[in-house]
């Protein structure tokens, strides 16, 4: 049976591994920091290490074991763990905040920015990523994301898959839940949002975890729309 | 003395009567709708009128007396003691939430979309707007309005002049105060503003309240940058 999404209005997006690829990114600046001062280490290891530490860090904060602390602190104490761990020392305050500040700088997949601008053209376009409003201010800057909403589980200061992140969304737009699509290439993400009754299209990210990776790419039969890219998303509802 | 702008990041935007002409949008459609329906009244004098009703709408808001209302909701319940006001009956429902929907449909005054758009070359462009998030995200989908991060009274829950929803977007942004600089035609906004440490930049617009009406257009000394139009804020910034 086709799903009927003719009532969706908006789209309501996952950021990191859906739109913005952080591990290309981050290989990418830590080799130009490593060349300029002389560090070598496996910098593919080191940005897989450092979003494993993401989901630990986040769970922290809600079990309450941490206060509210948004993504850009738990980034950089996960940074100083990690260059303890790998043997990196030395480096400046400034030059820490400036590889901290790469997830600002996440580059889009090739298809992100032409699909969300055809997309933009008849739904709302919103962020509903973990990271904080201004990492997600300066990337969408950087990389030209044409977002219509930045929002934020900061905002909600609960975490996804914390239900209260998808909520929150759905009534600052004033829409059902059944108008809105979440987006993502993360089933867990897009099951937090089914069970509020949001609609779900899954994007394959095969290269999210890289070349060598093997990512879950099942799509669950009940997700809506299932996307190779946001071109194919924006062409399977019309655009 | 030349003010010292350069550590300001980002501008804070004051939306009804800075960027948008709510009395001349608001008329229009009241007089199409008036055509359309046989409904002859002074479309100005009610456009007065429910402007008029924002301000106490909203200190009974902040006094308490209401539960936290957005500002769609508002302007509905002004709606229909406007409508009872002017002898305006039988309306449907779908025709008062058209008409209450004008808000979301205002258009920009003619410098405020080129403006934005040589200001956001260089700045972090946000609304701090009483206007609640759908409304600003209508509008600037509908008018173009380049928004980097839409930030509403909403999410603070809190009013403006209340100081909470211009703290909690420095917060959001991870920003000095002095390194923000609030946009608004509205001295009180501007002063509250100020009074938290941010740049104060007021915009004259002669035309908020109609031809007819004197608006208070006083320059305060200690206003860093006094301009006509947002081309001219662009220009008065260098760009």
């Amino acid at each position: 049976m086709e799903p009927n999404l003719e009532g969706v209005k908006a789209l309501a997006f996952d950021v990191f591994g859906t739109v913005v690829d952080y591990r290309t990114t981050i290989v990418a600046e830590g080799q130009r920091l490593g060349e300029a001062g002389g560090i070598e280490i496996d910098w593919a290891a080191f940005a897989d290490a450092w979003r494993g530490r993401y989901r630990p860090s986040m769970d922290r904060v809600m079990r309450g074991e941490l206060p509210w602390t948004n993504l850009d602190a738990l980034h950089r104490a996960a940074l100083e763990e990690l260059l303890a761990e790998f043997g990196v020392s030395g480096l400046s305050e400034e030059e820490k905040q400036r590889l901290n500040g790469v997830w600002h700088r996440l580059r889009p997949w090739g298809d992100s920015v032409p699909g969300l601008l055809r997309l933009k053209t008849r739904f709302v376009l919103a962020t509903l990523s973990n990271g904080n409003v201004r990492l997600l201010v300066d990337m969408a800057k950087n990389a030209g994301l044409p977002w219509d909403l930045i929002f934020s589980a900061e905002l909600a200061r609960a975490y996804k898959p914390d239900p209260r992140a998808y909520r929150m969304l759905q009534e600052l737009l004033m829409l059902n839940p059944n108008e809105i699509m979440m987006v993502a290439a993360h089933q867990d993400d897009l099951r937090a949002a089914q069970d509020l009754g949001f609609k779900a299209a899954f994007v394959m990210r095969p290269l999210e975890h890289g070349p060598q990776a093997v990512p879950d790419l099942t799509a669950d039969p009940s997700f809506d729309v299932v996307a190779t890219d946001l071109v194919d998303l924006a062409r399977q509802l019309g655009l």
